[in-house]
């Protein structure tokens, strides 16, 4: 297969899953560890389709989780890829709870997962590249670049001067 | 929670899963049992959206799996309710595997899942009309009907001859 | 292995399951597709006895689920092979939930499902003749014929006024 | 529910399991501590069926495993209750292993667990005497007195020179 | 239970798991979601320690898997709490993976995931303080607060400026 | 790699493990033969970190539990070779539960395991000898011969008569 451009809505996954017993801590509330679990399967189907390649996790970025979540909640993620680099693409999720008998549906939280495309030998392989075309895709893009900079960062593989992107947006003189 | 019409887009739901080792046999093929239990999952989330309510698995529709899925493939289930009856609903389902590498994707099988609402004490309780809008929304809608006769013929509980619009479409004059 | 006769009582599965946590919605009650997924793997245990070949599920008949099966009741699950086609086997399936405290114990659902015999490479194979023996074996071997026509025009592989003994039986003239 | 006396085919229970991925090591044989899970579950099920209460696992016997059992064998466990005591009782276990292709069948284990029943407050309760029918039947209710002696030893709770029964047995004058 | 003071090694929790074949990807590397989940349950645990209260996963820190991890490897969590703010706590991680047949150990990563505490309604409560106690707790003690600003300012609870302590690490004069 | 000798603190495994409701019974007790289980796999790899090899389980000897372990409850497996045979260890393990609120921690049982260790055929292999430090680890060794001596008998490879050392202990003269 031929390495070519696609869209950010090639890679558009939705994954609805059912929170049952063993999903959830004694108070009933979903465990943040089996959400993150399922954000890393919605988000390496949506990497996968993008990159017509087995992927490997490479890294997540910070996650805060608003409100608890309840046994029988219907979860909701939606991820897309926001932008491909050499042979990674970073992924962008969206979780939502919603509540059945209310029929209430609140955010649960925003994520970014990055994965690597590998071959069958499991070494890294160059991707397609990404073409944003809305405005939020657009700047999904531009953002991923700032998020790869202080994931650098804090892996310590890159000094934090070097993050330009970053410094300008966090720290604007 | 006061019952009203609801369409068929407010029940779609969408899920995808990933095909893992412990749900293939031996040569590497799903099997048919763990594909059945996801599309109950979809199709209860789809059935809870329309009803706001627990539901409970009333039957399930003849179902044949047109080919084999692989280990690894993306599983696409698509659910939306057709019909809404007294205390019951019926949910249609479209399934397909998505082979990664090649992205080639294929119908795995359609299905009718029905489900009873239930109220806290797990009686039956009556659910919101469906008003279908499109018209493949519509055909659904009237074919709601002929399977429901056929369920009760199979079920024992309706003669043949009683099954006007089974009999019309099966064997017409 | 050479292909030979074989009796009802050769594929004869018993399978006890125990309602856990996990199997259950917020009502402790069952789910209906955990059940397809239990029920599935003793008829495939069963069509396996058979053929002695691995087997993938070709078919699932319409199925009824008559009342709610608890969290903690234990399910009792019998299959064994109906009749023998080409390559392929129907598997009756009968399935009682059992109250521990009050040791009654109730039919919950009669199913059919099918499945094929494959080899190595995935390809289907011919598999064993079955000699049914008592009446009720007689009478399931001459109902699989209907079902299987029924199957077909469901499946849109057969014109219903083909399906002479399925038309006999629904519409006697 | 009186109080009554039962009879070992009373509790006689048959499951089924086929052996999956997840269940074997790397080597694809099946791994110990699954065929000790799923054996409690078949003595748990035969002994509720015996005392009609729930019962908790109060201990399991030496338990040797006589060769490697194989991913996609089809496993058989046999249950049932030897002896009742006051309120608890010992499960015999058979354990087979079937090799689906060649039909072959051998022995994997014998073994016995105890079974303490309980009220729903959790406290121990009497459970109903057991009368062996049959020789083997009978055998099994001898010998369970010696596999109790063992079991008080090896815990700390009885002096060997107090287990009359298990000396004579093991060491005979 | 009265607030007291603890110290790391009070909550100090080593995981050991073993990666089975539904744990990875057609690759058979461990998946990262898995060990995301994983990691929470030790860190939950680890928190519970400190807490003796339920926790609630509240935020995980960027994470970058190393390596990948294979089928069969052993996985190693150690976590312990590295400081207590009112009603939550701090727990870092480290993991490796052993190779069994090679005995080779590597690092996959470190991380930091965060924890409310709850009482049984489900309301924020407060923890017992910590005191470090080597050097190393107190450099881990220190960078809490760092973390804890980067996380407000990525959740978009804190303007970047006011993070001094992080702005000094991170673009020091 | 060569055979050498190895310390029991070398297989030293720690395993924590969080109750969660499917491990339980409808009174919320963990089910023992979950226990066992987990128990299975902390054994399992601390004989693999002993052989660096992978091992099969041949045996449990009795184990006794000792109180009922809650939901939410945190389990602690710790174990450690005792002895190596020619291709098979001997593992020893200490089970805790602790409640969390009450930050209590009961014993909830010891066991032994014995595993062998396999080629990558399957094929018996010799391990690494071990040689005991402490007094504890030495009084550990000598058990392990009689607890083996026991373990033939009861597997009827043994005749108590030839069993010295057991005798000795069970019945002094």
């Amino acid at each position: 297969m031929s390495i070519k451009v696609k869209s950010p809505k090639d890679s558009f996954t939705v994954m609805n899953e059912l929170v049952l017993p063993n999903d959830t801590n004694t108070l009933n509330n979903l465990m943040g560890g089996r959400l993150l679990h399922w954000m890393d399967i919605a988000a390496a189907i949506s990497a996968q389709k993008h990159c017509n390649r087995i992927v490997v996790t490479a890294s997540v970025d910070n996650v805060s989780f608003q409100q608890p979540i309840k046994l029988g909640d219907v979860i909701t993620i939606e991820a897309k890829v926001t932008r491909a680099f050499n042979t990674s693409v970073e992924v962008r999720l969206d979780v939502w709870a919603e509540n059945i008998p209310s029929g209430s549906r609140a955010k649960s939280n925003e994520a970014y997962y990055t994965f690597v495309a590998v071959d069958q030998s499991g070494r890294t392989i160059p991707v397609p590249e990404l073409k944003p075309e809305t405005q939020e895709e657009k700047e999904l893009f531009a953002g991923a670049l700032r998020r790869r900079q202080l994931r650098l960062i804090l892996g310590g593989k890159m000094q934090p001067n070097d993050a330009k992107e970053l410094k300008a947006l966090f720290f604007p003189e």
